[in-house]
């Protein structure tokens, strides 16, 4: 008799391996084969004691696996009876094409479920002590992707500047030059803005200016890994995080012009 | 020697213990003291052996302890060398009031933390296998809250319709008024919509249709608790969750025009 495969698409949060959920380690724990990307804390991986484990993703300068490979490499496995799991950094259907890997695996005919992650979306501000939303000051949160210039400039033509929070994922090394589409779609040049690279790790960095000095490439951090911009009134709360107990987790960084 | 105490703002996910982070159970066990809301699983306070709980979120119309009465409360007992959990549906940080429960005990000098959970901004949509975001369908995810009229106005007003996925919180008692506030604004009646009730826990429930479906008041849910509103064309991909394994997850219940 062969047992049926699976395969879960689980979403590793933003960093930490502390910041999985315990279906995320359950998951990791039964996986026979798991498939991850650079975005994951490798110590996630030690979950996965009984897994095979392959790094799909980006590394060094070098491609990543095409999307359609990932999908075929799913698909053999699980028909192979293995349980896969598939482990995104922050969530796998907030900009981590998730739902491409569904569909394909639907349409193969393979059993898959969604394991919700803890999304950079709003965690990487959080590692900051700044909340997305804050009652009188946001009360809307726009996520989108700073990868492509035109998909950006289109993204946020929809939206009256500074009526929501802003958050850019995947926008770390374009930040100048979206500033400067904001501010050329009308965004006050002073808007608050943070970035905040290698959130819940002990890389930790924190820049907090404004969307002027964004757009003049001042930001300097070294040796930037994954980074989101955080833009609108909330970074300049003027909230500041104090001692964590109970777990390690490192003071932040501060290389600030506020 | 008096102990320092400390509070930490825990999100606790959308719905199901199971999405709990490793952080927030190593706090909740640690904890003396947990003050937890009402869309709070209560099988995550099992994690809390040491602690006492006390309910101060509303339940059957009766009302909840005011902010200002659960700052004071843990002011109060971090001043007395507690460990408090502030335990919060979802991310205290997105629409939790998580940053003006932080700033007054920054102003307090208390010590303090935030661990993020899983934000039904994100989640919620995925119990029903919705991404939020689909590459070539949405590549922006809008969040707002629901619950004043007002305020969701203002908030959809600066968005070109349709231009973004569009996820409401705490809007489900005010849908059909929500839709046609998007009608009014301009969004296509034919947009797809989803509700989905109590993700992510055995009461699940799942209604697809169109905004004007949804502005129909047509949408007939039993005993809604939490609903989390989803509207763009990424309810209707067609991707549907199969068997999960592993833990123990219902079968969504579908009441769909779709």
């Amino acid at each position: 008799m062969t047992r049926l495969g699976h395969v879960s698409l689980v979403g590793a949060g933003p960093g930490d391996a502390d910041l999985l959920t315990r279906r995320a380690i359950a998951r990791l724990r039964a996986a026979d084969l798991v498939l991850y990307d650079a975005l994951v804390d490798e110590r996630a991986l030690r979950f996965a004691r009984r897994a095979q484990r392959f790094f799909v993703g980006k590394r060094a300068g070098r491609p990543a696996l095409s999307q359609q490979a990932i999908n075929a490499l799913m698909i053999r496995a699980a028909r192979r009876g293995r349980r896969i799991v598939r482990l995104k950094g922050g969530d796998p259907f907030v900009f981590g094409r998730g739902g491409e890997e569904a569909l394909a695996l639907q349409q193969a005919g393979i059993s898959w479920d969604v394991v919700p992650g803890v999304t950079s979306a709003s965690a990487a501000a959080a590692a900051a002590a700044i909340p997305v939303t804050h009652r009188g000051v946001a009360s809307a949160l726009l996520v989108v992707s700073g990868h492509d210039e035109a998909a950006f400039r289109t993204a946020i033509a929809g939206v009256r500047p500074r009526s929501s929070t802003l958050v850019v994922l995947m926008g770390l090394k374009r930040s100048a030059a979206i500033a400067w589409a904001l501010v050329d779609a009308g965004w006050p040049r002073l808007t608050p803005a943070a970035i905040v690279v290698d959130a819940w790790t002990d890389r930790q960095q924190l820049w907090r200016g404004t969307l002027d000095e964004l757009a003049a490439d001042s930001v300097t951090l070294e040796n930037a890994g994954a980074g989101t911009i955080v833009i609108g009134d909330v970074v300049a709360l003027g909230i500041e995080a104090t001692a964590r107990i109970g777990s390690a987790v490192p003071p932040v960084k501060v290389s600030s012009h506020v």
